[in-house]
């Protein structure tokens, strides 16, 4: 595995691969690897000869007074994974290299970033969607994969790649859970042992939905209630967003219609700790 | 030459040329070709195996109240030209082909575009530079010809490249000017015979600027003076602005430094016909 900092080197490599008919697979990532992340290596993998996998921890998709300072950089372990996992090259840009003086184009998102994760946190998407362009210029790959688990951020980054043709496929790696439900997230590292107990909330609140779903109910109302009762039930949670949108567009939905699809989406507070989860429910 | 308008075909293209190791150069237009374009188009042949010339008038980068509905499209004529020209493709997409209902995903400049055309024409440098990374993604250039005409338009869409990676060179043409010297655009077309007359009062505006500096003068106030003052003298002008700036940077000065380079620009309405025009000053 080659390790390189310099973007210029990486769209250089990059290139040169293309040149050889190899087909290219990018992982984007903020490191902190876990499972998740091994699960996106390994579909990358398994699509393209060659897979890169970027780890930049983008200071412009994080909102004042959010986790950038405290979020994990363990970048030795990160790297020996990347390694056993396969990764051909690993691409970690300094910030003074992806964001020089006098930087100043930037790419903004519409309606389907305008919601939930959008309106939590302002500017945010606009961040991922400028550093996924820039990522994906200079690692010019055939395909990227991104995770389930941000599932308005893959959605966004959909809409970017259709809207700008961008010549990439976009690959969706299923969300993995921990054994009790847990979304598996480099932030459940913040947990303490008692939030992490707590933290399977949020799937049992998908759960909860889905089981309504599963007898009969077509009320979102019903549904966000059902979810809200159960992240109720633990004291220690603060509730950011529960939402219920079409799975294609990401507009909230009053009623759900069979043979559709949607997705249920949470956004809830753990002690300090912001998690996020989502599921898709198709009645 | 073969015409294309089908954004995924042209990518396609494209594409195939590339793993065929084969150079593209790529000249964007609004059509309406005229000589200035031609010298774009002669330039990218000198400098690769492939051109590829797009026309396309952009809905997005013309405000409300602008000229988008009387803009001059004459396809045939232009496809004649760029035959005998040299060109390899012709991209000439449909506005509903690179704007489907639901687009949402645009570039947003900076600092650079917030002056001069970028006031007076408010949205129109974000419609341009996001038109510009769409037909970068769809015709896939090496080299990207741009004319010094739209002195402003090139130095924001170098700083856009730049800031997002594109791995494409940017080549400047240099302006071109009738014999009396007016620049050539495909505006000029507009004006009457009587301001066609008239119009050729920009390039005596900046050619008075021009002299001054030859003749020791280093202060922006005067120069702009003595341009202001040209413009003046024909009766049926509008300036909306007449700015010298840092060939760099594109932000004002007050005094010119020896041995650096300026740009002085200008807009000047000519009954109801809005010419752009700029010259180097380099004391």
């Amino acid at each position: 595995m080659q390790i390189i900092s310099d973007p210029r080197e990486m769209q250089k490599t990059a290139e040169k691969l293309r040149m050889k008919h190899q087909l290219i697979a990018v992982v984007m990532t903020m490191g902190a690897l876990h499972e998740g992340h091994l699960k996106l290596i390994q579909l990358a993998r398994k699509k393209a000869g060659t897979v890169i996998l970027t780890i930049f921890v983008n200071p412009r998709q994080f909102g004042e007074g959010e986790d950038f300072h405290r979020y994990p950089k363990p970048f030795d372990n990160d790297a020996a994974m990347a390694k056993t996992a396969g990764v051909d090259y690993l691409f970690a840009p300094e910030a003074a290299g992806m964001y020089p003086e006098d930087f100043q184009t930037t790419i903004a998102t519409g309606d389907i970033a305008s919601r939930l994760e959008g309106e939590q946190r302002p500017g945010h998407f606009n961040g991922v969607v400028t550093v996924v362009a820039k990522l994906l210029h200079i690692t010019k790959p055939h395909i990227a994969v991104f995770g389930e688990k941000d599932a308005q951020q893959l959605a966004v980054i959909r809409r970017m790649v259709d809207d700008l043709n961008f010549d990439v496929s976009i690959l969706e790696a299923p969300l993995m859970r921990e054994e009790d439900g847990l979304a598996i997230s480099s932030r459940n590292r913040y947990l303490s042992i008692d939030e992490r107990q707590e933290a399977t909330v949020l799937y049992r609140a998908l759960m909860a939905a889905e089981d309504l779903v599963r007898k009969g109910c077509r009320e979102s109302d019903a549904l966000i209630e059902a979810a809200r009762d159960v992240i109720g039930s633990v004291p220690d949670t603060e509730t950011d967003y529960i939402s219920l949108v079409d799975a294609a567009t990401f507009r909230e939905v009053d009623q759900l219609q069979d043979n559709h699809d949607y997705r249920m989406l949470l956004a809830v507070r753990i002690g300090t700790t912001r998690l996020i989860d989502n599921h898709r429910l198709s009645p």
